[in-house]
């Protein structure tokens, strides 16, 4: 099994733990230091060796951070962790902070009145974020400085860094060598008159250098910085030894981790940074040099999201590997879960099973999201030993998964009904449906953003008083993040959507206390096919990648428009299509009456 | 007739104006002068006196700028404006400069390479604009200078300015006294640590004083500025003959024109200056006095836009009246135009007249754009004596049009066909009508804007290819500006909606040199009701002011959803039951045929 249900941390772990950290705040005449979840990278994924926050405070959650001062800590934890911090964190001794509503540099202000010094390690915060908690101390007496990190001081048992193999990524499947993608990116640089760009972000480099690693859960990439040079040269820092047996480009340099701080002295300017991902010392290294600082994003992300052909003929197959897998494991659920006998537990398991059978899984994308009753409410749980729950008639089963293969990253979000649903419940997943299906026949003008789109994901629940508090969509990876930026569907994304970018198209509702309904698919922007009276005006539209049935007796029809169902049996019957010659008879029998026309 | 059909200028005045203009030119050393369409208040109105451009090169379009140097003079229009343009500056003396595409800044570089210096008023641009000119010029040598008006010194026959009436404006209408404005506006002031704010554009001074006038065309308004101090007290500079009859609040000081410049530098700072409309002579007389500037939105534009209960009921009644007149209109021509008989301008008139008819009518919104066949599809049409076309059977014709009542604005558009409908037509005009049903039925939650909605009145379009390139609706005033702001339905509007804002609703579909559709009700924002099994989250929803039939024998009914044939269905009844007893008895049989359900 990749993923777990015994809890990763002890909340009694705490006191002496940050008792021991105090010491070193006294030693080094320090009044407070901030320990972020993240590590160098910024990823959502971290190595257990870098799980600095779950080690201090017990809280697990891939958001927050806590500011420990000598007589008080504080974890930042955002809406979707209140709960969970609770059961996590020993309330004696850490207070859990309601972030972003309240901000650090006043719970900062507000306990250091007359002022301090507060420490933090200028390689896991982004320039970005301490210029801003920068600012929010402007006029206070509280210092900011890069220390030591004193969290790895007094960790005794500390985990050592992953070692984890590197490997090729074939060129069929990315369909682009890596010395295209580094022209390419070498071309941007040179445009905007930029010597280097430094990489900080391992999916970055895992796409431009054509390679994958095992470093992390869930994302298949290895831990390393780079540089990329304006002649397309590319300077590697990791460990060598994750890349013993791969030959690489001879315009490929790699060096050991502790060249990197003199690799970036001996830059000429301008060097492109990103400031919302780069480690702030990397900013202040190059700054205190006098070498000329440009802040841009990292240039792999725009061509990273947009995919080429082969990427998206390869996530393709994967889709229907995987939605083979989930047509095997629905029609598991729906012979099993009646009986009342199944947990949420069982159900992450046999799922896990189903895709490891297609003996191509390389992991999963995430950990499972698998919530009965209530538990389907909470938009990011994750069942263990301790929350685990009966799977009751009457219920409706919230079930978000994905799984890592070598040609594809995959992301679904199914919801089913355990005995016959009500009324209410069919109301609710029909106007959750609704707006999927405008998202998936949306046709747009180029130049829109996921902004543009997200209300009409959004107006059938509008329209009943209801809505969901998350985005519609996020940009995923092909073997790499199955979060990748830039492109979202959300009323805070105004990047204009390209063709080639991965999307997830998954609206939902959430009745607290009661039941939670999802519906996900992921969508590919595609140029949009000509029609006879339309304007001369370039469009884009989505293309489906997710073959698997959206639960019929959810749904109730008569609400449906003539073009809503003329999708949805459109849909099903290509489901039928592309995944019957993939799965077990028995299988093959639930499909059919599973894609039937309504 | 407050409409004319003659044209307004003559292409063959331009070149002896033009030369007297450059003799000027040379008389002062200037290489160049701007005129400017707007006058000191940048409205979409200006006085016959204000009317430079027009007078200078013949173009009446209501956006543009002439750039006059010595040996060339461009005049830059934008795309709505590139037809009428050509007919009517003189082609010899004047050249046509696509705008926003041609930058002046990039214009100038390319007429004086070697450099030179450029003249403009000080009063007729913003500080924004001549900011980014400036921006645009950095590395030439090409200098602005502020100078006197060269158009004013050679205007022989320029028209006095208007000395239109003020008169009061009933507070049972405003809902809100005077008093309690400016109390409201001088708390935000002091909130913001400002002094005082300058008022510069008219419909915010006739808000905050509850006064309207009569010194524009088709905005009630008077020319004026106006001081808002801390204290709520006010100065307003006019001519103080337009307020002979109407007391005014002793704490509003009313001084002429001429004391405007002093009592600027008598003020202390910080003064609140709005850089998107006031002249940017205030920002540099203050600014050249020492006087602390605070660049921000004019403090009258969000509460103006934010209607009371009293000016909802006073438009609502207004809007009824409205649509009262364009039933008969409605009526009238379905019996006339199938002769063949009838032109544009006959239509224009044969409005008007029904308007007029209600006895109230106080002025019309605007020009009415009357355009049938190919001409509908001109998005800012008005018809000339050479331009008016004949009403064919198998035309359709748009009839955008409105009236200024005291009690409120109108703005409405409806699509006739004239004769029976080809299917295209009829296909068109339904994706039309769904995308306005859309915007009209739509609830969202608190603090979204219209960018976030403008998506849902072009989806059917879109599905179908096609799309209409202008934003879907713009606020509306009470007895005031037809357009006003902050608030827009737009792809490029960030402004949150909020209770109280009129706003169009109108997506069209244009299709060149054949025919034209647009249908535009005005709607306001209304805290939504409550619902049964709805979120207990704040949300917003439109409730329509404007009740006029929209052309059954347009509509395909079989492409309408259950919920939108509700809607149309349910729009019709409460047309019938709004303006029945309102029509003539010939009307009213007309009008029960024309809202009968289908």
């Amino acid at each position: 099994m990749f993923q777990t249900f015994t809890a990763a941390t002890r909340p009694e772990d705490g006191l002496p733990r940050l008792a021991a950290l105090r010491r070193e705040l006294v030693r080094d005449g320090l009044d407070g230091f901030l320990i972020p979840r993240a590590d160098r990278h910024q990823g959502e994924y971290v190595a257990d060796c870098d799980a600095r926050l779950a080690w201090l405070t017990g809280f697990t959650g891939s958001a927050g951070f806590c500011a420990a001062l000598r007589d008080r800590a504080g974890v930042f934890i955002d809406g979707r962790y209140r709960v969970q911090v609770k059961a996590q964190v020993s309330p004696d001794v850490f207070t859990p902070v309601p972030w972003p509503e309240t901000k650090l540099a006043d719970w900062l202000q507000d306990a250091l009145p007359h002022g301090g010094i507060i420490g933090f390690d200028a390689w896991l915060h982004t320039a970005d974020e301490i210029g801003k908690l920068r600012a929010g101390l402007e006029h206070t007496k509280i210092t900011l400085i890069a220390t030591e990190n004193l969290v790895d001081r007094i960790w005794a048992d500390r985990p050592a860094p992953p070692q984890g193999k590197i490997t090729a990524y074939p060129v069929e499947l990315a369909g682009k060598t890596s010395a295209e993608k580094r022209a390419d990116c070498a071309a941007r640089l040179t445009k905007a008159d930029q010597r280097a760009a430094v990489l900080t972000l391992p999916d970055s480099i895992a796409w431009l250098l054509n390679i994958r690693g095992t470093d992390l859960p869930s994302l298949p990439v290895a831990q390393a910085f780079a540089l990329l040079h304006d002649d397309a040269r590319v300077t590697l820092f990791t460990d060598r030894a994750k890349l013993a047996e791969l030959p690489l480009d001879p315009q490929i340099e790699v060096l050991d981790w502790s060249a990197f701080d003199a690799a970036l002295l001996a830059l000429s300017g301008p060097v492109r940074v990103d400031r919302k991902t780069a480690p702030y010392a990397v900013s202040t290294l190059l700054a205190d040099a006098g070498i000329k600082l440009h802040y841009a994003d990292d240039p792999c992300i725009l061509p990273k999201a947009c995919k080429t052909e082969a990427e998206i003929a390869a996530t393709t197959v994967a889709h229907l590997r995987d939605g083979a897998a989930m047509v095997e494991f629905l029609c598991w659920l729906d012979e099993n879960a009646p009986s009342g006998s199944l947990t949420e537990i069982d159900v992450v398991r046999a799922l896990e099973g189903f895709r490891r059978a297609t003996n191509a899984l390389r992991g999963i994308s995430f950990d499972t999201i698998c919530g009965t009753g209530p538990h389907g409410a909470i938009v990011h749980y994750r069942v263990t030993e301790d929350t685990n729950r009966q799977i009751a008639t009457g219920d409706l089963l919230l079930v978000d998964s994905g799984g890592q293969y070598i040609d594809g990253t995959t992301d679904i979000t199914r919801t089913v009904p355990i005995g016959p649903p009500s009324d209410d419940h069919r109301a609710c997943f029909t106007r959750v449906l609704q707006g999927m299906i405008a998202i998936s026949r949306a046709r747009w003008p180029l130049g829109l953003a996921g902004r543009d789109l997200d209300a009409l994901a959004r107006m059938p629940l509008w329209q009943a008083g209801q809505d969901y508090d998350h985005g519609t969509g996020h940009g995923v990876g092909v073997f790499l993040s199955v979060h990748e930026g830039p492109q979202r569907i959300s009323r805070v994304s105004d990047t204009p959507l390209e063709s080639g970018m991965i999307l997830s198209n998954e609206p939902g509702y959430y009745r607290e206390g009661a039941f939670g309904i999802r519906i996900e698919n992921l969508i590919v922007v595609q140029p949009a096919p000509d029609l006879p009276q339309g304007d001369a005006r370039k469009m884009l539209s989505f293309v489906t990648l997710t073959y698997v049935p959206i639960d019929r007796r959810l749904i109730d029809a008569m609400v449906l428009s003539a073009a809503e169902r003329e999708w949805l049996n459109a849909y099903h019957a290509a489901t039928f299509e592309k995944i019957s010659p993939r799965v077990s008879a028995s299988a093959r029998v639930w499909l059919a009456a599973a894609t039937a026309p309504i």
